[in-house]
Formats: C-alpha cells, sequence, structure tokens
C-alpha cells in the first residue's frame, strides 16, 4: 500500500509516519519509484507499535528507538528484549549521590527474585527509601514486602500469557506493550482503590 | 533560622528555596529587615515536601501548587486533600477522542468501590483499554479484575496507616507522600517481578 493507504489504516498522519521512518522507529517500505514506496502488514503493525508506546506509555523517541533496535536484533532473546523495554520505560531521575542498595539488594533476597544486579530499578527503589527517610519516615525494606507479594502472581500471570507460538515479532509486541500498558493500569487501579478506602474512612469518622 | 540555615537544614539550594517561595510552594518567612525574614520548623517540613514531590513523584511547578493549595485550605477534608495529590500525579495524555467508560464503569460497579465519577484515573484507565484495542488485544474490562483484586488490600493499609493523632499537615504531607512514593514502589516492583518470572521462563525454553 501506498502510505495515505498506510496512514488511513494506521490513524497515524502521514507527516507523522515520515518523521517516524526519518528516526529509524519504521523500516524503509519497498521503493517502487524515486520518492515512492510501497508499505505491508508489518509496516502497520509497527506503526500501531510505536504509536501505543507514544500513547500508552508516554515513551519518548530515544527509548521507542531503543526497543525497536531491540526487536530487530534477532540475537537478542525475547528476555533480553523484555528488559530493554521495561527499562526504557523509567524516568531518569537524576540524584546528587548513588543511594545504597543494601535495603533493596536484601528484599530481592528474601523474595528470591533472580534480576540484573545493573536494573534500574533497583536505584528508583532505593531512591524513593531514601526520600521517605529524608522525610522522617522510616519506612525499609520490609515494609515493601507486602507490595512485591501483590504484584508477583499478576507478573507471573503476565509472563505465562505471553504467546510462545507466535512470531517473534508479535511475542516482543506483546511483552512490550503489555509492560507499559499494565503498569499504567496497576497505578490507576491504586489510585482509584486508595480513592475507594480514603471515602470509607472519611464516613467513619 | 535565616535562608542560609534553611538550605544547610533541608538541602536544597538557596536559589530554589527563592525559587519556591516566589511560586508561593513554600509559605513567607517572618520579616526581621528589608529583604530579610526568618524560618522556622514549618519551613522545612514544607522544603522537605516540595523536594519529595519533584525527586520521588516527579511533579511540575503547577502540580506541586495544586497540592499545597489543597494542604493550605482547612476548609477542605482530608479525603478531598488526597484526592488533589492523587489527580496530580496523573499524567495528561492528551487523545483525539474521548473514551468510552463503559467499560471501566461497569468494571468500578462490580469492585463496589467508590469513586468519584470525574476521577482522571477513569479515562487513564479506558484509554489504555482503547489503545490496546486498536493494537488488537481485546483486553476486557474483566481482565482488569486480578490487577484490582492485587491492588485494593496494599491501598487499604495505606489509608489505615494514615495516623489520625497527628497535625492536619502531618497527615496530609503522610497522605501525598505515600501516594506519590508507593506508586513508584509498586511500578518498580511490578517490573523487577516481570524481570525475574520472564528469568525463569527463558531458562525453561
Amino acid at each position: 500500500m501506498r502510505i495515505s493507504a498506510l496512514s488511513e489504516a494506521s490513524g497515524v498522519p502521514v507527516a507523522t509516519i515520515k518523521y517516524w521512518l526519518r528516526e529509524h522507529l519504521v523500516p524503509p517500505g519497498t521503493p517502487t519509484a524515486p520518492n515512492q514506496a510501497v508499505y505491508d502488514e508489518r509496516h502497520l503493525r509497527r506503526l500501531r507499535l510505536v504509536r501505543a508506546l507514544r500513547e500508552v506509555g508516554d515513551l519518548g523517541i530515544g527509548a521507542i528507538r531503543a526497543v525497536v533496535a531491540a526487536i530487530e536484533d534477532t540475537d537478542r532473546s525475547l528476555h533480553d528484549v523484555l528488559g530493554v523495554a521495561q527499562w526504557a520505560t523509567i524516568d531518569d531521575q537524576p540524584k546528587a549521590a548513588e543511594p545504597s542498595l543494601e535495603q533493596v539488594d536484601r528484599l530481592l533476597d528474601e523474595l528470591g527474585w533472580q534480576v540484573s544486579s545493573a536494573a534500574p530499578d533497583r536505584t528508583v527503589l532505593a531512591n524513593v527509601l531514601e526520600a521517605l527517610h529524608d522525610l522522617g519516615w522510616l519506612v525499609t525494606a520490609d515494609d515493601l514486602l507486602p507490595y512485591a507479594r501483590a504484584v508477583e502472581p499478576v507478573a507471573a500471570a503476565e509472563i505465562g500469557r505471553m504467546p510462545a507460538e507466535r512470531s517473534r515479532d508479535e511475542v516482543v509486541e506483546f511483552a512490550v506493550i503489555g509492560t507499559v500498558a499494565f503498569d499504567v493500569v496497576l497505578s490507576a487501579l491504586r489510585r482509584l482503590a486508595l480513592e475507594h478506602h480514603s471515602a470509607i474512612r472519611n464516613q467513619e469518622t
């Protein structure tokens, strides 16, 4: 199909598609004439993926490029690509000093979770503990255990749902979108649950 | 204390304190001379709160101003202030069309949660469902039930931990920081749990 048809099928404006092509978020089409190319289902699927990463995951161009590069590198295991997608969704939170990871490492040990020693979420958790400590809240890694126990079953179910029998591209898309989308879901549901329990408490007092 | 001592005690640079004073994120000090004022424990506590909202919650100046205004409005119930804090942490995700809230409303009905019909998280959830649908994933509100059931007990525990016997300012700070900080915690732990279960699956195949 031409770029105009691709735009119509994907709901992405032609100017945006051209921008994403220039930024290598979408692979080039097959040239049919100078300045003309045709596109297929693969392009359509990729456009939908990039759109979802932007709209659902709120990722920047650089982060999306990293995810796309991981998808296209067939030497990478699915586990590896999932790591790239997860790490891309983490906002860089510059801090003056590196926080101590001691408490977080102890928590992960206690949980028995196998996670890379370079996982940025270790630092994210350590930063939160440090910020709370600075505010005078003595929150320890043990206080995070109920949160870890709450999310583990849903994470396990998500990984279990990844379709093994489909193409690599589709499985990776599934993992990437799932990582981003259900992060937003969990966060929104938690805030709604807080509102609900705060309303109950408000009625009791 | 003078502004220099306030800076030292809070770890916030003097220039930043002056900026936050101008932006009304921190109440003015008590004037002692033209261009000179003294500050007390309340200012120190507020500075720590603003710093945590910026560093932990990644909130912009406008969002922090809304939270601070809610804290200072003593006519507002704690439940109300908690709502303002929660809503401030939601990124505006502009969408061309308003998504249908039908599925989300049905989910909340089924859960029996009392949440405001204006809660922005309803729209956040509906947007995610719509984006997934556009990608060809038939995720329904029922698929979100396990996530809701997972977060409800931790949300209930958080509301239960809010110290009723302390000053209004402290209770509100507790709620505000808790809302923001544990959102980051939950999201980081979920990604670590995904990495762990993906590693297990990777070893099995």
